[in-house]
């Protein structure tokens, strides 16, 4: 039989990178093998921490159904954020913090879901109630997926889980929680090398929104101003993928960690949800939400709703 | 704000019931006000399981939303298997051992879901991770619902999981595994009070298959000749439920537990599934399946294929 694959949704950020590899190798110490595998490039963030941690990045695949008959989802289970052939090929576990929507299967399976800020929370009690030892690196890229997830610990999607495990994790690593936290974030700002195309897609999920097909993209700054200057070219994009990709609303979350608020850049037949939604009104395709930082938790389900009272 | 109610299917079986209760009480030691429901009658099984470890049956209700805002489901995840007004109530948390289908959520949740035999399996690994003492009655309970759902783990959806938990739990509610499960399977074939039609209720679930609507009831029986005797009586209960539910397959299974093979009856257009499924012909609306004992695991799953092969 093939081996199982472990793979972390499409964009790959720090947390499906990680909580892969993380995943993968309590599965091999467990007795069965496992590969960690991404569906897309690595950003700056994740390269950083892959680098800092000494571990080689998950080999890059376009379809699983060539490759195995059977894989695990970590960090996602909706199926337009998966593998393309996802349908091929059978679903044995999925370890997630989001949502479940657009997800299905005809037997049981195990199926780990915590409303806690990040994958790799989950995946340490996993070690422990296996009764694992955490390794230094793989503890170091557990932690890099929680900073990442929870942009050190400051966005509304933190538990006290996060925070424990991850000071925990940081002891394991041997390394300086804050320290590495906020240059491992700062790498990840860096997108000199990227165009405005890339800019968008880097992490961007489709949802489905009460029927609405729904583009939220997001990108942590630190200096929003930077961004803004390229806005008319933003927003052509936006424009175009809501075209071909027929969106009905396509977002940027141009998200401030330090100040933690959000400039929303959207295009598409239906920004009235976000008007609605957060009571504010676009000027230009452009709108700060204050205090907004979680495209999960402050943005996902606060469109639903919108989405359901207007129609 | 209201208790959360922690209910499980409608039709409870000794699992829905007993897992409900466990649930309930492992919440409510850590310190979260949680009370059980049951949303229809108690079977024979259940009763014999509630009176041999002293316990009050849940609360029968037949809507959560004048209740309260939260549930907790246990032993199921479908709509259309809950309550009729679960939409108008948020979920906040799913232990269950079933397939996931027909589910979905606007916010992340905690959603434990394993292949084993039982949601009892699971939620007795749930007080141990939360370091809570299993007092005697609810270890009593929870071992009825591994019994129940297992068949004294003859059934093929018995996991190693199920047999050693079904053993220390047997220890700390004091009894003799063998004799206990026997008394109490038998005491669940006594359908003597049924009339045809709550017979075919009794343990029943609907399934949307590959865009099918199915219904699979289920009854376990020591002496199939016993029920066969009433079967043009129970094949009008079936062309009627089929007829009136707009159903394009209803099923009853009567499983003898004793030799773990299945007699099937069923109506409506799509008996061929079932037919091309197994490699079988009914002859007037009954075959014989050797072997099969688990809706779930030797049921649905080859329902479903079978309606996507004939599709």
């Amino acid at each position: 039989m093939s081996n199982v694959l472990v793979l972390g949704h499409k964009n790959p950020d720090t947390d499906s990178i990680c909580s892969s590899i993380a995943y993968a190798t309590l599965k091999d110490k467990l007795g069965e093998q496992a590969e960690p595998v991404r569906l897309g490039e690595l950003n700056e963030e994740s390269k950083y921490a892959l680098k800092y941690f000494q571990t080689k990045a998950p080999r890059m695949i376009s379809g699983v159904s060539e490759e195995t008959e059977r894989v695990i989802l970590v960090d996602h289970n909706e199926k337009q954020q998966s593998a393309i052939d996802i349908d091929k090929v059978k679903v044995i576990e999925v370890i997630d913090h989001h949502r479940i929507a657009n997800f299905e299967t005809s037997e049981p399976i195990y199926y780990r879901a915590e409303p806690v800020g990040c994958t790799a929370t989950i995946i340490y009690k996993l070690f422990l109630e296996n009764n694992v030892t955490v390794e230094k690196n793989v503890a170091g890229l557990m932690l890099s997926a929680i900073i990442s997830d929870t942009l050190l610990f400051k966005s509304p999607t933190t538990t006290n889980q996060d925070i424990e495990i991850g000071k925990e994790l940081a002891k394991i690593a041997k390394v300086e929680l804050e320290d590495y936290g906020l240059s491992m974030l700062e790498a990840g700002t860096n997108y000199s090398d990227k165009s405005m195309e890339e800019l968008v897609e880097l992490d961007s999920k489709d949802f489905n929104l009460s029927g609405k097909r729904v583009k939220v993209s997001q990108i942590n700054v630190v200096n929003p101003a930077e961004i803004l200057r390229n806005q008319e070219e933003i927003k052509q994009v936006l424009k175009k993928n809501t075209e071909k990709q027929s969106l009905n609303l396509s977002i940027l979350m141009i998200t401030d960690i330090l100040n933690s608020n959000s400039i929303i850049l959207a295009f598409g037949e239906d920004y009235k949800a976000i008007e609605y939604a957060f009571n504010v009104t676009f000027e230009q395709n452009l709108v700060l939400l204050e205090g907004v930082v979680s495209r999960k938790k402050q943005m996902v389900p606060q469109l639903t709703k919108a989405f359901e009272a207007l129609q």
